[in-house]
């Protein structure tokens, strides 16, 4: 990844960092990452973007040519600019282990940093954690319509910004995507490239047979025949059963696209034909405008698809294109000492938890998550007894919960003065982590539409804080 | 703007390149690059990303790493390998100018390369046009919805990727935002930086007088306080008055912002009690997922509302996360000879107009859009009579125009040979020009819902290919 400049924040931080140095405040604070709302109207989200993220805080720090762009703006003094001089984030980060199913209100980072470390990164940690847990979840809503099946992220031209389309690709592979057709996003990522043919190179020659003996000529391993530029069925396939055949009887595999038109139709005429010819092997893809809606639906009307290409929905989120992340104050230093600190609206949910937290899921003895206990991070909480949950808006209800399976804490540190605490996982591996999780989620949490609640409930000793603040006059 | 890989191209433009020079088919080509269907249902988009992508084409190469990257895919041959080594981007480029109001099925941007050129350019070129044409024109709605006010864009933090935030804060400012808090991209762009302050600032102080106080002494001619932390009339208002009073008696300006609430009755209230305390300077900045639907509403509400801080739903499109610009071959050379071509779809609307074409916007005597028309670009369209302009789906309809007023030829050279044919305008001249267009662009194709359709048509010459491509065997 290409390093980011420091000044990848917005200016009120710096305006207000400058006024925390000035007036003595830039102490030691403790900040949580979390989010309000479950995108696309989902059951679970899948944290992502973590490992970029500390890659990007490592490196952060201002050029001589970020420093001159600040003096010119008139309103940092010199000892201010001296310290962004020599700025470099050395605070510890805790956080969720990436590809980890995630419902809100729950901290899925935490940062300690000096007060101006800590909101130096705000803008640079939302804008890389909210955009890749979005696709990350995105692609698993799809890979769970899909029934695990094998799908193709090809959504660069739809991108927002290269970067946009770089980090799509990471995220989208990490949350179930098998393969992106971004060829730097592979060699950045080592994420498995793959791709077919578009309309112009069967544009490009005398007709649709040469244009397909030709593909398959130079590429008879990977041979996949886009065969809707001139009509599907009278001469995409009628042509591309005949180099099918020979294909097979060279042993080699073969499949075509369908890129427009009615998908279900199609890919059960196309599909009858290709046994009808013996080409039982051959493999159906299939692109335009996909989403997990359209996937749900191709699959329960059963339909003979293996290989689905996704782009524009899946890199962008569709007309979901935000995950709603904030990055909230939760303990500040005064007179040396920590002082756990909330803010307070007039809307309850708004409302935030206090104090250095700790995140512990419950899981059934299958390993199965049955809720999420939000606590002060110094609790004991074990597998030994009965938990109280308390609903997180502090109202009265409650339930208990014994302890039946596994108790594991999610947040675990990663970053220790600036620098990673552990070496960061291949990506590969998260997106096995990813899936697995994913099968252990029960499925009413992982249903497209109005799925079953996971309940984050917040404990006593947390509840009692929160009320102890919210309280004071 | 940091330097783009040439490997950020999806794989199949690769491995159709390198079919391309083995069957020796890398000869010149046209690609045009038009839209199908306008953002958030409007009545226009406006085009941007023009400059940003000319200067990635200028500077694309495949780095030895990028090389050694391919060649491990296995699929790659050795002379090929060798012509990526020596690539450049050494084509023509015909394109509108950015700012320019633009409508579905003409050519925004045309491309002469050779196949090769053209095609490895593909995936980068739709990235960066339609992302920033897609902010451009939110931009270009919220702005409208306002009447023109004070809009600051501050996405950064949901914004899709690191460049997705920096191009977004470009376009959305091209599009008609006043400025960005994003600093990153007021430096590289040269866009103006502003920002107020987070509930952060204002819990980091014993209380909120503290927070206000300070804030105004570090930033006396900048001070907008956030006053909704505790309770926006109770508390936080009530704070602002005093420091705000201390401020005018300074000769200063002042201004205060709201973040949660209902903003309708919030900023009537505030507008009240501020003219009451003798503030009627002082300025109202609001903020909370805004867009251009909830603007419109709150202006024609009468709210009084001097500054708009729009964020998630500017820099991500919100609902709409997409422009669905693509690029298709128009021309091809057979036998040393130039020979238009088309795609042609079952659906009429999906059929691709044939050749190398030019766009003539005709205007009514007082400078106003009256209807394009596409033609060849060897055509001479000009003032002196009647123009007869056909359905571009190639039915019968068809109406006459006479231009009364100017005819401009919208397609102009910017690129030639890989160089640039003119220097790159600067960024604060295209927000002008889009906001003088946009001015002269009649109210019923700028109302946000359902509005008025402007005509795209094809000229007589264009049709006649168009029938002759369509009806050949």
């Amino acid at each position: 990844m290409m390093p980011v400049s420091a000044l990848m924040t917005d200016l009120y931080e710096l305006t207000m960092a400058q006024g925390y140095f000035r007036f003595g405040l830039d102490r030691p604070a403790v900040f949580d990452m979390f989010f309000r709302r479950q995108p696309f109207g989902g059951g679970f989200s899948i944290f992502a973007g973590l490992a970029p993220l500390l890659e990007a805080l490592r490196g952060l720090h201002f050029s001589a040519e970020d420093l001159a762009y600040l003096e010119s703006q008139k309103i940092f003094e010199r000892d201010f600019l001296d310290y962004l001089a020599g700025f470099r984030f050395k605070g510890d980060v805790w956080a969720m282990p990436e590809g980890t199913p995630v419902f809100p209100q729950e901290p899925l980072v935490r940062v300690h940093a000096s007060l101006v470390e800590a909101q130096l990164v705000e803008g640079l940690l939302l804008c890389m954690l909210n955009f890749q847990s979005l696709v990350a979840t995105k692609a698993a809503r799809v890979y769970e319509a899909s029934h695990g099946g094998t799908i193709l992220e090809f959504g660069l031209r739809r991108a927002q910004g290269v970067d946009g389309a770089l980090s799509a690709s990471r995220a989208a592979y990490l949350g179930g995507a098998s393969a992106t057709s971004n060829t730097l996003a592979g060699r950045t990522y080592g994420i498995p490239v793959a791709g077919t043919m578009a309309h112009s190179w069967v544009m490009a020659f005398t007709d649709e047979t040469e244009a397909f003996e030709k593909y398959a000529e130079l590429y008879p391993d990977k041979t996949i025949l886009l065969i809707d530029t001139f009509n599907t069925l009278k001469s995409g396939l009628a042509h591309a059963i005949p180099v099918g055949r020979r294909l097979a009887a060279m042993g080699k595999s073969f499949g075509v696209r369908l890129d427009s038109g009615d998908i279900q139709y199609l890919s059960m005429q196309v599909r009858q034909a290709l046994d009808a010819a013996g080409l039982t092997d051959a493999k159906i893809a299939v692109s335009n405008e996909l989403d997990e809606h359209i996937v749900r639906e191709l699959v329960a009307a059963g339909c003979p698809i293996d290989i689905w290409g996704v782009g524009t929905h899946l890199v962008t989120g569709g007309s979901d294109s935000s995950f709603t992340g904030v990055y909230k104050l939760v303990q500040k230093q005064v007179g040396g000492k920590d002082v756990p600190t909330m803010k307070v609206s007039d809307n309850p949910e708004k409302s935030t938890n206090p104090g250095v937290k700790q995140v512990w899921r419950f899981f059934d003895e299958c390993g199965s998550p049955l809720a999420d206990l939000v606590g002060l991070h110094d609790e004991t909480v074990g597998t030994a007894r009965s938990w109280t949950f308390h609903h997180p808006s502090v109202d009265s209800r409650s339930f208990s919960l014994e302890a039946r399976g596994e108790v594991r804490p999610l947040l675990s540190q990663v970053m220790r003065a600036g620098e990673l605490s552990a070496a960061e996982p291949a990506l590969a591996d998260l997106r096995g982590q990813t899936l697995k999780n994913l099968s252990a989620l029960d499925l009413t949490y992982k249903r497209l539409l109005n799925p079953h609640l996971f309940k984050v409930s917040i404990s006593s000793r947390l509840r009692e804080l929160k009320l102890s603040l919210m309280n004071r006059p």
